[in-house]
């Protein structure tokens, strides 16, 4: 199998994986001949990486002498996971092919330990594609800001409230479990002033049954109005304002504090605010198959007056459609903005 | 194979059909001893119905003395298709099982047909599914009004226009050659007044090519305002105003005139028109991936107050989600309203 066939297949695996702190990657290794031995992903962060996905459960020999084909340069430091580097020296690995540089302060230097090592190391394989697959991901590590999910519950014709401003529950018991599975990912939940008012979310993470999850998101809210004494975020106390309308000084407040994956959850002014900064990361739309006619738009005003400035996206390939319960949940990736659209603003 | 198994394998072909003038009808065809010979699924109106493609192609001696299993029961009249009941009895079909009589004017009778031509005629065989598969064209037939469907073309964010009115073109060129090839099988296509001053939209049916298909829809505007001297849909002629702004009496209007399949495209009030008097029998959405967090919302005003009175859909399970280009298309099919919401209207 060449390299790059075996990239391809790398990446193929790459998008099995979850978006957030840590970028989709996937591994391919093949024997000292060039055969399949393994494939593996990353599931995000806090599970083991691609290249120790691949590895698992081969024999010490069939790996010995052999070629690990990965999206991203195996990581160089130990966090929750071993070094990749150094498992792959251990394992006899004759040849590392990569994709791309890993940006992550932490992680990095782990070609550099590959070649110290003796292993041959090859970079630049399929570069383009892996780069594009986590574009969003390297632009957020590289502005020092956390990754930036946005999760809009609305209707068909893009509600997220009634007139009267009843919201609970636009979307399907099936939706709502799979949105909170998200939010035991995530680092921290932000919402705006308005929403806590409006909703008076907990903003926890819960399982099916209602119980809380292990990991409990940070919760945070944006924006200058005061929160209110009995509102149900202020819980356990894990949870903070910041006196703000700047979704950018937030997300560096927060990655400050460890926040590498956020999780925005409106309201429509907060997903506005974080659209015209360009600091969405993907948009995930649930979609109940619901109409209104009336209430509150998902997406506040972001000053674009014609359809020829409307905000693109891409459908993420790592998700696109899913159908939870009644729901259709969608997975988009903002599209660069055009240069002229950056210049005007 | 039993009754009720070639009754499923019947309702799975028919949900290949498409939706219009015509039901979604699927047949299993099972020979002497009630092995599987055929299926087969009507495409739609002008095409051959289930019974005929499930016989096509085999050698009659193979067909006589077998058993039609078919989800409506086999039309008893000549149109632009031979009556079935006469194919039936011809081909030497010994026993015709239906899941439920055909509602309409001219095709019923197949079933005594049949009968007195000594076939054994079995009815009620999964009436329940069958009748729920094709619910809203029992409605719009026994209503003696055109099945009709309506189609948005939106934002991810529910817009079918940004804040200077502009909204050509929302759908990706993919989504249009779908709606166009749609439009050629409808009898008519519906606007407002309000559509045809904005956009002074076209109406016609056309190719990928920009030619004009072989068969045009009628167009038709609803509403009061006078329709400019140089609106394009005045075309050739093959157009009309109903000056009302009840789409009751249009779609009596239209169907005296021939119109058995409507296709309303806008907008936003039009399409809430439709729905307040629950004359909607498909809602097919085209969600284009961008936003615009202004301009007009896709459906108008519903008289809807709060969420739970939201109106609700089904998924088409004979379309439900489609990827047109970088588009999604949905199609919907109403729930009924509830029985409170009913009365008190």
């Amino acid at each position: 199998m060449t390299y790059e066939a075996a990239m391809r297949l790398a990446l193929e695996q790459a998008v099995k994986g979850v978006r957030g702190a840590n970028p989709l990657v996937g591994a391919v290794l093949l024997d000292s001949s060039g055969g399949l031995l393994g494939v593996g992903h990353h599931e995000g962060a806090g599970t083991p990486h691609a290249e120790a996905a691949a590895l698992a459960g081969l024999p010490p020999e069939r790996i010995r002498g052999g070629t690990m084909v990965v999206s991203l340069e195996p990581c160089g430091h130990v966090g929750r996971m071993p070094a990749c580097s150094q498992s792959l020296i251990e394992a006899g690995i004759a040849t590392v092919v990569y994709a791309v540089a890993d940006p992550a302060p932490l992680a990095r230097g782990g070609a550099a330990q590959l070649r110290a090592a003796g292993v041959t190391v090859v970079e630049g394989v399929s570069a383009g594609p892996a780069a594009e697959l986590n574009r969003r991901w390297f632009a957020a590590v590289q502005a020092q800001r956390p990754y930036t999910s946005v999760h809009i519950a609305q209707t068909l014709d893009g509600r997220i409230a009634a007139a009267d401003g009843s919201s609970q529950w636009i979307s399907s018991p099936e939706s709502l479990v799979a949105n909170h599975a998200l939010r035991a990912r995530v680092d921290a939940m932000l919402v705006g002033t308005g929403t806590v008012i409006a909703d008076d979310p907990r903003l926890t993470a819960r399982r099916p049954d209602g119980s809380l999850a292990a990991k409990q998101p940070r919760r945070v809210v944006l924006g200058l109005r005061e929160v209110p004494e009995q509102a149900a975020l202020r819980g356990d106390g894990n949870w903070v304002q910041i006196r703000s309308h700047d979704p950018e000084a937030a997300g560096r407040i927060l990655k400050a504090e460890g926040v590498d994956h956020l999780m925005v959850e409106g309201g429509a002014k907060v997903t506005a605010a974080f659209l015209r900064a360009d600091l969405v990361d993907e948009l995930i739309v649930s979609i109940a198959p619901t109409v209104l006619g009336a209430g509150t738009s998902s997406i506040g005003d972001l000053g674009i007056e014609t359809l020829g400035a409307a905000r693109h996206f891409a459908w993420d390939p790592a998700a696109a459609v899913r159908r939870d319960g009644d729901d259709l949940t969608l997975s988009l990736i903002p599209q660069p903005l055009p240069t002229t659209f950056m210049k005007e603003n």
